[in-house]
């Protein structure tokens, strides 16, 4: 048995990759730009997290316990399971041997609660009374909105504009949870209101949000800003996927050649990468670590490595990473958890030293992919995940090419049962063509 | 541990409850007006059921070996959880404790996929090439369609008008399985032509759908019509649900001394209910099944106990049931699956005479008590579930005012991710006073 019941442990501390990259320094950052303009060089700064996350996010400690407040929640699903994808497989006709780690069977229906339950019981311990925060397709925002509710936190949403018009049910399920949920851009902030003179239709994106919820933060006492990826403390609460993934393949002799995941800013790619790419220095192992982004947001393949803001009104410290510009707005696809502009430092780091790979994919070719694994494995997966599972497509295929019996294991980062509308858009044809990127940003991008 | 390690397996065989209702005769069936008024006596049909299955539906034997390929299939997700709802209890303030069984979980999103399963796989080793069906809120059609493509069979659910309106979602995740998905009343059949004559508005209802999937089905050649409740064999296939929850009880050294289920048809009550009803048997214990039902569409509480069809068109053979009559439209809730007129048979027998009790709530207390669940709970409830839930609130006020430590179990038989737009009418406010049924149906109902 692959499922549930393979017998594993939820791990007793989250791993920090930190330990392992001594070259990386979590330090570097350079302040907001209404500090002032950027220093000469990097700065070191402090963001008001509580200080136990704080350390989370620069400590090179390679094992973070998790505290028995969390874990007591973990339990409530985890560890979730690792299956292997028989059906799919056949449909697909190949020799490679397809696994998944399925992160949909969470509360919240993806990883995302993974971090918001930790984040959640840190800012209540540290004596805050409200989290805000920005989210695209309302994974994140429906996690943090669980979590506030568990500990007892209040929540302000700001939620990506073209995401709230095309999943009501992602507002309802928040509003269910007690959070307050606003259209972004939003006339509520100062931000918001600068993208809304500039244009009133703007369809908001994730770094557009994310300013919002920092705004709101910072304007009210008892408040902060919850971050769904990108910071290093949100990528080491995410690692309790890959450590029990890695239990579960051990416990059927199996250890993967291909790990892949979509990539929004890292928190889901780094969450089940990160413990693999330890586990593949301990076993001597050649493990391909593989994020995919959307084509109409491919800030690793098609985009600069540089110094950036994180959000897109530069209140947020600047970091070194890829990035296709923090006053990108990336064209409407329906993987909203997908269009934010750049990717987690840390992660940025490992694709410029050549540790991870990255590939990007049309919506078109990502929602066939999603389809052909909804009707053979029964699941339906979000359209973040189906960008894995795109991928996943395309490695079977090389393994049929090349005869090799490839062990793949991706990331289900959450279910699809409230992104249907995207797939009767593909059934029926709707489905819009992907924008052109070079359309998009002329300037393009390097590498 | 109270959820998915608690260990238990897989049941090796349904219950036939029929072993234990000796005064019980499933044969007896009054014919169709299709084939002529009624006779005079009640006689014995054959249905064009594959003859394991119309055996199931008659056998005395009380366990009936599940074949491997069908529970190859259940392995997917079941044993389903057990749980504790401790957040739930604390919530009530009640020394009750409350247990329920988490059917959600499943690959459709609830129970019926137990039976759809079966159904298709006995209907596939009997040649047919296409199953039809009518479904209400869509979890039997979403059930069906997942089966037969499971099977490689063709699948047609006529699906109930208000509900294909109020939950597109639900069309579109039938379709992306491959079934076809018919509003109905349809201009498709005769029955459902004859209803939009009289009302092209009509609502519709489970009985016109029924009614529908069998013309259609007699239409064709290797064609059947699939039925997701009321008969014998399909609730003979859900009583997995109980046999898991009295192995998994009992490794918590607990016994209930109420189990609560909705009831559309039975099948989901039968499914939890029947297992402990030979159980409290065999433990001396008196333990009480209880049925709830919406106040829109009473079958057992205001319903009459008599002969009557189980659609509307009188195409299926009468039955001895408590019902509102076969043509009885009720009114639109949100809870799709429990606008059914009429209870099974045999839990119709089973209430005549007295071995379980049921009790009827209506829509916005049913939605209270599901919105307070999934905020101490993190699971949505499907509106359907919320009846069970509703009647457990009472419970647990009863035992906070006695003091009794109340053993509650309940069948929480699928989420509600696809009815969110109901849960949003009910935090808006906008959610439509129950109807009156009395100004429904003049002239009331006697037990």
């Amino acid at each position: 048995m692959t499922g549930k019941d393979t017998g594993v442990e939820i791990p007793a501390a989250w791993y920090s990759i930190l330990a392992d990259l001594p070259d990386y320094d979590p330090l570097e950052r350079r302040p907001p730009s209404d500090l002032g303009p950027p220093a000469d060089g990097p700065v070191r700064l402090s963001p008001q997290l509580p200080l136990t996350m704080y350390r989370q996010s620069v400590s090179r400690e390679r094992h973070v316990p998790i505290p028995d407040e969390v874990r007591a929640h973990y339990e409530r699903w985890r560890p979730t399971p690792l299956r292997r994808a028989r059906e799919f497989e056949k449909y697909l006709d190949t020799p490679a041997r397809i696994y998944y780690k399925h992160e949909g069977v969470s509360p919240s229906g993806s990883h995302k609660l993974n971090s918001a339950l930790a984040q959640a019981y840190y800012y209540k311990k540290a004596g805050i009374q409200e989290l805000a925060t920005g989210t695209g397709a309302g994974q994140w925002g429906t996690a943090l909105a669980m979590a506030c509710r568990a500990f007892g936190l209040g929540c302000t949403v700001f939620m990506v504009r073209c995401s709230y018009d095309q999943k009501p049910q992602r507002r309802a399920i928040m509003e269910m949870f007690g959070a307050r949920v606003v259209p972004s851009p939003s006339p509520l902030t100062r931000s918001g209101r600068a993208v809304l003179a500039d244009d009133p239709d703007s369809p908001g994106s994730l770094s557009i949000a994310g300013s919002e919820g920092i705004q709101y933060a910072w304007e009210g006492t008892g408040r902060r800003y919850a971050s769904g990826s990108a910071e290093n403390h949100v990528l080491l609460h995410q690692t309790v996927i890959g450590q029990e993934a890695i239990a579960q393949m051990r416990r059927l002799g199996e250890f993967p050649d291909v790990v892949v995941a979509a990539i929004g800013a890292g928190s889901n790619f780094a969450g089940l990468a990160f413990p693999f790419y330890r586990e593949s220095l301990d076993e001597r192992r050649d493990t391909e670590l593989v994020a995919v982004e959307p084509k109409a947001c491919p800030k690793l393949t098609r985009g600069r490595y540089g110094w950036d803001h994180h959000d897109a009104s530069g209140s947020m410290p600047m970091s070194k990473m890829y990035s296709l510009g923090h006053e990108f707005v990336p064209p409407v696809i329906h993987a909203g958890g997908l269009r934010y502009h750049g990717a987690a430092p840390v992660v940025s780091w490992m694709y410029h030293q050549k540790l991870m790979s990255a590939v990007a994919y049309g919506q078109r070719e990502v929602f066939e992919a999603g389809l052909a694994f909804a009707r053979t494995e029964h699941i339906v997966p979000a359209p973040e995940s189906a960008h894995a599972i795109r991928c996943v497509v395309d490695r079977a295929a090389q393994a049929r090419r090349t005869g090799r019996e490839t062990v793949i294991l991706f990331n289900l980062s959450g279910h699809g049962l409230l992104d249907l509308g995207a797939y009767q858009q593909y059934l029926d044809g709707s489905l819009p063509e992907d924008a052109d990127f070079d359309d998009l940003v002329p300037a393009g991008g390097e590498r």
